[in-house]
């Protein structure tokens, strides 16, 4: 007779089950990668050679429990230099991607049933992380400077009424995924202001900040908050690749030593002692060179919405990250729609829902990612969309 | 004002906090790493270097959430190969060493204060895991076949009788860690019939089956196992590198659904594509090779210990894996002579009480890893703590 492993689970176990990633169009608006093409491989295997002949034998030992020491203090330093968020490698913990951080900062802070507060659409993954740990997750209201401080004065408030103090703000503040806005410093100091006055932590998101195709670039959180209230984590995914599952974060002391309490397993050496290298020697000019792909990228796309699309929708204009926002008619349901658009127009997209805490908002929304495909088969796969989308009728007209 | 993070941790938060790695001795039998000298780095980039140009471009791509498909094909052909387990891709899943799949089998099946079993000597690493996450451990005594039947049977009874049955038994098979055995097939029989009698599912860490110097290699756990109730982990720490931190587990579905319900982050894609092409081209060779290194260093130490401590201590006599179990004087204090035992003769070890359930018990024993040092240097190390240990008085004349 077989063992039932269901009489004996935890409480508060997710009910997630395992999930075959779906097809992808060939023009694939879905997933955000960075560009393919420019994928720095011959840079990346030179310098892990010259790494492992440095201090190949490195890898024999265990990691830093905290990972790789030279790329912490790499990491140290970039965010001094771009993010202003001055801390030494120590203060710095690599993960798996932003996401095992983000993860690691949910266990330590939260018990299931806890606020969390994101914005009203935000990266589905930590919406994901979030639910998880069972939180109680309120979206607040944006507008194009990002998420609106007095909203976010009434959520917080209104949490504190009913006797349970928000755990912490999550805030992609620039480039924001999916809604491409970036908040500028006043709104920042203006969130801030609010949070602090209720006593409540800031996470900041910062993994888009160096994908800048125009504008300036705001001081992150981390640095116009003097209460030591923010937690900051980061990631080498938009820069370098998704597939190296590099991420950081840095925090106050007692999270930092909290977060390593929660820890499991340890960043591949492999993989760090080529990032660090690979970023010292190369990381600038490629960022430079991505940006520039992925300006085109985004330039294409918003050429072919215009030609496409013209006043039947409406969609955001962002001045970095992956991402364009689009708003069909309302009242839309594009959900029904998702998979249809792969297999009929080959299309992929992510419906609105994917950012939506509740899962239920958003419907009438889509987000496109344009790091993928080539401009020309951008312009080719909106053009396809919107007549999917019009003979659908999801489109003003 | 700084923000009082204190006032907002989670319940069940471990206390622990951010550890520096102790300074190594030159002589280092404290930590288990697989022979440095012989670590094939050549090899390894020539496999990544030809996966990055077969399919680089899937770094662009976030990877599988279950890690690196052709990588859980080749786990799934060796284990069926080698420990006779028969599952496909779909069931593996992998992870930062094998420290991340425990963790995430213990967060799927403990609440705090739930009963885990181990030997009453085991892994460290594993005990920190389970007092993470707030387990009751309760340790059961081994003889030189491992652990012992009767008493797995009085323990679990017991822990029944008090209304709390144990969620797992964590079992090394092979090559235990620290103390050495291996339980042969007959007795791994008896013990699955003890917890298959209770309804208790075994965690099998096969993560030294691969280093095999003497004797036979039993079958798995899991292979023996009828009721689908054991849990399965193996790593690659062992037999190419610490460093790559690349791990897997598999079990019956609802625990593999469950685990990729509470992971975070997902595994370098970049360190599992090189670890699969070296895999399948130069695995079996290499393992043929370190094990023939380590099968001379485990002689030199145990050849060493004989000349220096002679009848003054007792020791295991591996057939497999990277550690020496030493006994030394009845109610001997090694903790203290730890880490003078680094800053004075340059030797590291770990105190026995390092692998006790407790934590206080094991105080007169040690555990020695040969895998480090050069034969010559193992000689030496052992003679230097040998001298050491005799003027401390903690060992029989």
């Amino acid at each position: 007779m077989a063992f039932e492993f269901q009489n004996i689970l935890a409480n508060h176990i997710p009910e997630t089950s395992r999930v075959t990633p779906a097809r992808k169009g060939k023009y694939d608006f879905a997933v955000a990668y960075p560009d393919p093409v420019s994928l720095p491989h011959t840079e990346i295997l030179e310098c892990l050679k010259e790494a492992l002949e440095e201090s190949g034998s490195e890898l024999a030992v265990y990691p830093h429990p905290q990972g790789n020491t030279p790329l912490r203090q790499y990491i140290a330093e970039k965010i001094g230099r771009d993010r202003d968020i001055n801390v030494s490698e120590d203060e710095i913990i690599l993960g798996n991607g932003s996401g095992q951080p983000i993860d690691m900062i949910c266990a330590v802070l939260l018990n299931p049933g806890d606020i969390a507060i994101t914005d009203s659409f935000v990266y589905g993954g930590t919406l994901n992380t979030l639910r998880r740990h069972f939180a109680d997750i309120r979206g607040v209201d944006s507008d194009e400077k990002g998420m609106d401080p007095e909203k976010l004065d009434a959520v917080i408030g209104e949490a504190i009424k009913s006797g349970r103090k928000p755990k912490f703000v999550y805030l992609i503040a620039t480039f924001q995924n999916p809604q491409g806005w970036t908040i500028p410093e006043d709104r920042r100091k203006e969130l801030l202001a609010v949070t602090q006055k209720h006593g409540v932590p800031i996470l900041e998101d910062d993994c888009y900040a160096d994908n800048r195709y125009d504008g300036d670039l705001p001081t992150s959180m981390a640095n116009l908050d003097d209460t030591n209230s923010v937690m900051y984590v980061g990631s080498f995914s938009k820069t370098i690749a998704p597939g190296m599952s590099l991420g950081y974060m840095t925090a106050p002391k007692l999270i930092l030593d909290r977060a390593m309490g929660v820890k499991s397993g340890r960043v591949s050496e492999f993989t760090a002692m080529a990032v660090e290298k690979y970023a010292r020697k190369y990381l600038d000019s490629h960022i430079e060179e991505i940006n520039s792909i992925q300006r085109t990228k985004r330039d294409a796309m918003l050429a072919s919405l215009g030609e496409n699309f013209g006043t039947s929708a409406e969609w955001s204009n962002p001045d970095g990250g992956l991402y364009i926002w689009v708003k069909l008619k309302e009242g839309s349901d594009i959900v029904a729609l998702n998979e249809r658009s792969v297999s009929e127009i080959d299309v992929g997209f992510h419906p609105g829902t994917n950012y939506s805490p509740t899962g239920k908002t958003g419907q009438d929304h889509i987000r496109l990612c344009y790091g993928y495909n080539e401009p020309e088969d951008i312009t080719e796969g909106i053009s396809r969309l919107a007549n999917f989308l019009h003979k659908e009728g999801v489109l003003d007209s």
